[in-house]
């Protein structure tokens, strides 16, 4: 199992309907390729945005990665939408649940 | 270097005052661990919470997880606070920045 940690901060002036376009398709495409567990998205006070990205492994996830539309919206992101972003791609070694 | 993934639900009916109350004691004391790096809440539209939480390393993770104001702040969560959680303690195995 990955999870991805994906911390960012929209561009002042972005157009948020082109990135809700883009977001939803990069949803419907992320979610039938192999290895997808789940995807959500979080905001802080702040204006900072997390998104929690879960695939089965690290060679899946890098197929996503390399979906040709994916890496179009990863590089409009760049240009268009976001002003910075951390992504943290991180192996879980400890899970707790509550209720058990 | 340690991420937890914190995610959680708040119970119906919680003290949200007692709660808050809580949480910065919580802050508080976890800024001053060893090993300390970041903290952050952010929140979905549906309701779930998720608390990103950096440390240095398991090892200064495991002295914060058995603090006993923690511990006890542990189990009024389970007790009064939270309908659920789930908490994935893990490690980076890649990091990307942007600008960079």
């Amino acid at each position: 199992m990955v999870v991805v940690v994906f911390r960012s901060r929209i561009r002042e002036g972005a157009d948020f309907a082109a990135m809700e376009v883009a977001g939803a398709r990069m949803f419907e495409l992320a979610t039938r390729m192999p290895g997808f567990i789940s995807y959500k998205d979080f905001s802080a006070e702040d204006g900072e945005y997390v998104s929690l990205v879960e695939f089965t492994d690290l060679d899946t996830l890098k197929a996503w990665r390399e979906h040709p539309e994916h890496l179009a919206v990863q590089e409009r992101a760049r240009l268009e939408f976001m002003s910075e972003y951390h992504i943290q791609v991180c192996t879980p070694v400890r899970d707790y649940r509550f209720p058990v």
